[in-house]
């Protein structure tokens, strides 16, 4: 396996630390160094105790590599990858900065003026299962967001085969991990423990990339409410998606579920990380893996396709995907360094 | 304050050990005797050791009393209400024996045939806010369902104004306690934690209740997909509810959501027990008492109307909500015994 | 009943909003104001939406009553408490700074020089079961901590009769709302949650306190070490003590035990809130409520008392403990507001 | 690596099914088979969804193999070892039953006559730390109980230096997984969750393992109160020991602390899977792999030593301890198939 050199920068936030642990695991790469804002100097083991394996030191900038992932928050990530772009690095990114398209877009939804709109149209939306071949030639992926992930993947087949109307409803369900390490009173375990609740009802900045995706796979405009809840766990996101079937496209009754099930298992059918499933899935049946677990079933009472899928939003829904694209890029076999299994209970 | 005598028909599940714990706090009646098939001649506080300041023992049989809870398991319970019934003794139901009013139905959603198919036509469907009059003067009130009460309250509105087509989504989240006492993998420590689910997508058996409660209010058939989640909390229910805007009916923008807000405050605005509240609602902002918060919004990019509820279940969702039910019944101001704040955090 | 007149000064913690929670249920007392430094201005409902029935805005100063209470962090209490009592109100100090009794001791344990050492030695230390003559003629008492409540009351027993050596282990478990509403790592979810760890093993701050008040009860010294850990859940202190019997006071074997829990039983026969309990009692047993249960009992292979006591931190071990001093400061029966029983599950 | 071939008898647990989720990622061994009483005929992956990836039926009897592991309940786990041990398959009992030495004990402790007293003294007790040498030629190793891992290991090097007096409390907390699959209220979510509790206070059956392993360690009989907690947390085990220094062997002030440390350190030098850190560990922090951290420090106002140790209670604590036993048995690097960091957060 040839060995390739990689770096984190930011690996002070779940999403970088969560990426030192996979790559740690990876046979074929060597992580070179890992940069930090708030720690630089001290050893990652000190920092994240579970990472004492990992014998770095926390640098302030980047090094040159063969890829690097950059885990900074919006518009500082876009800023931090201009130089090594210019340099030929190939780049992974995990912030939202290159996922939408369209420049304007990053004022509507995030506040900022995009510092590199001239990225946007190079970068490949890193969601292998409908990018494959671009990821693999891609000099810059764009890592969706986990609710995209997660969101698309549960209902881009009946988009593509059009058994559904595009106007659709999805109720997503978050472990707290997914705001991140930032410290507020939402995510202060005394107020975030025994409670649930729905929030940015307003809408989501992970909503333009749903629509925008699901769009391009339907063909069509779409209609999609997408409303967040956070729920008292830390990781794991629970897709519950709702849209009402087209009529005559899908049998009725029990045999109209069978071809839905059977339409999702074609779509995926050499996917090594999605898996359609016979019952309704459970977000601890992922904990710690890259898979992403989709049921499809029609409530026969009103005609309603309801597809349920869940990720590890630290794995699939950011590291574990981003590993997955730089397999892709360098050369390395998709599954390598994610093969292991969820841990449970 | 006149004194009253109460019972309670199997004070060992949650409903009825939550009764207990409330009644104990209510100053105009005696909780005369409790029943319980698994714990005959223990003292209730070594079975509950939190209700050892109410000094009974758990008796076989229910002796006379004004009014009586029963909080058996379905089926069970219409068979045991039966002699109370017989000696003029006022009920509160908190099985589903009684809510349904087609005998049919109990063959199809539980699954067996009802014992008492007479009561049904004269039970009452003990949701105060929408029966209050039929309540007070009732002598046999079916307590509503933990998901039945999130979601009619939050859907009543909206429905009874027609700004929403009859074609709706409730995607609820339920706390552990509302599985019951009953132990099963599903409500075993270390699979429940952590953990997140979609349950009986082949059509939960709150559905009937939610449909034919909101259909009466509607004056019209409705369509409606219900989803119940479990999540790793021991209390609480949160609905969010989705639905077009019936067009024309409401104005755009901004304003159609302050005429929603207000359409609801004024539904709602002598009630004690329910609050139209400005953000999302947190299930632990209700945590072990009886209110119910709403929170009506729009998705204006879907011209959608997206509702969010919620309770504690063991309280407005069941005993509390009982409770409210014997104020009424027995004449004790409404609020009596129910004003305890929520615990937080 | 007399109605009495009290403030909060800080109601923004989790000590200063559970005690307008509890003064909220207390059909003597008129809360007259609360103030908090971050939120002046606004609605106590508005900035904890569970409070939200109680109608007041939150002020920046204290203004007359008859009695208030410091919720504020330990020297700004002393400070903020000077004027009031130089005014003649009644004051019951729920932070640290008027339970040492020798100035010197906050330099070392909390790094500031104490702003009023003279108002050292008139502060009781209001543990009720221990202090009750001398709070109900007090003018100013220093609320215990929530570990020194659990710990004392475990032990004074014991240490009282002299049946242990003065050498002593207290193992203490705390739930997350011990530390606070301040934001830390060590308090954020997606770190606190699924995690059990010791801390403070240099010495905890509550550790003179525990040391100072069981001494005088054993009128000797006393060697103890105490450790606290924090544990995955909001509310709730358990404290394991663990020290040798001191032979030929007790009798040997199972009569041992029975003795050992016969002389906790006389000790606390006449307090409300403190049960000697028959088996090992458990945090959840006390959710909300001001109850102390204890279980004193001996390993026989080591002829070693081991006690195991537990409160809710936020009611027993802090705002509900100031209730109780209260109710005796103002003459009301001492468990007034106090009767609610715990939330169980 | 030469490829084994091994099984597993009672899959259906957690330690049975957290071997087969460790046997997976071991590239030396292949997973010829799993029985499990409840499951017969069943797949894996059907039973336990997290092991999809695995692909076997569930057996009822055993086959040939070089190795098994026996996850069955104590008593049954010996009767079914017979017959493979007289084939000449090399065996680790995960149970208790091989772990002590004097059949009598099986009578006290768990209350049955041991059907193979024959196999006691053949039987390695399998914590490699101490028995390296013996568990690489045995046949036969008794995987040692989750606690006594954690209290052996934190308090081994003490006792082997004689700095402690052999009078020691080790209070344990542990994650409910501990108590296993089998449901009862303890685990009930709704009963364990927000809770904390002391249990086993007349003795639990772990404590014989304890006292045995550590007096062989001291050389000396010793004294020692084990109490096991119950914390809400599906994994880990955390130990708090305490026990009074002995004058003299140790330098007072903080230079006995780093002597305490670097007596640690020595004693575990060159162990991969102990590691002695400088500050509190906490169980999150061993989230998923066979670490055992270890906080040796002493209490200077009292000489007393206190010991912080954590694990997994299912890696370290059972199944990866399993696997290390196995990886020596069979020829293979200690290390091999464990090398997975813990999962954080």
């Amino acid at each position: 396996m040839p060995q390739a050199k990689v770096g984190i920068i930011n690996v002070t936030g779940y999403t970088g630390s969560e990426l030192a642990r996979l790559l740690y695991q990876h046979p074929g790469v060597d992580l070179a160094w890992v940069t930090g804002r708030s720690a630089v100097g001290r050893r990652l083991g000190e920092f994240f105790p579970h990472l004492a394996a990992i014998d770095l030191e926390i640098k302030a900038e980047p090094e040159e590599v063969d890829l690097l992932f950059s885990a900074l928050p919006h518009k500082a990530s876009a800023e931090a990858l201009l130089a090594p772009l210019e340099q030929g690095t190939k780049v992974v990114d995990l912030s939202a900065d290159l996922r939408l398209k369209d420049a304007e877009d990053y004022r509507t939804w995030y506040g900022f003026t995009h510092p590199a709109p001239h990225l946007l149209a190079e970068a490949v939306y890193g969601l292998v299962e409908l990018n494959r071949a671009q990821i693999a030639r891609a000099r810059l992926v764009a890592n969706p967001g986990c609710y995209p992930t997660a969101a698309i993947l549960a209902l881009a087949p009946a988009l593509k085969a059009g058994i559904i109307e595009p106007d659709i409803v999805v109720d997503a369900k978050s472990g707290v991990s997914g705001a991140g390490r930032t410290l507020t009173f939402t995510t202060h375990f005394s107020e975030a423990n025994e409670n649930v609740f729905a929030y940015a009802l307003e809408g989501h900045r992970h909503l333009p990339e749903i629509v925008h995706e699901l769009a391009r796979v339907a063909e069509r405009e779409i209609s999609l409410t997408f409303v967040p809840h956070l729920v008292p766990m830390t990781r794991g996101i629970l897709c519950s998606c709702y849209a009402r079937l087209v009529p005559g496209k899908i049998a009725s009754g029990e045999k109209g579920k069978e071809e839905a099930s059977q339409l999702y298992r074609d779509f995926y059918q050499d996917e090594p990380f999605v898996k359609i499933v016979d019952t309704a899935p459970q977000t601890k049946q992922t904990w710690g893996n890259n898979l992403c677990l989709i049921h499809p079933t029609i409530d026969l009472r009103c005609e309603r396709l309801v597809v349920v899928s869940c990720i590890d939003n630290l794995v699939k829904g950011a590291a574990g995907q981003a590993l997955q694209c730089m397999n892709l890029m360098l050369g390395f076999p998709e599954t390598t360094g994610l093969e292991s299994l969820a841990v449970f209970p």
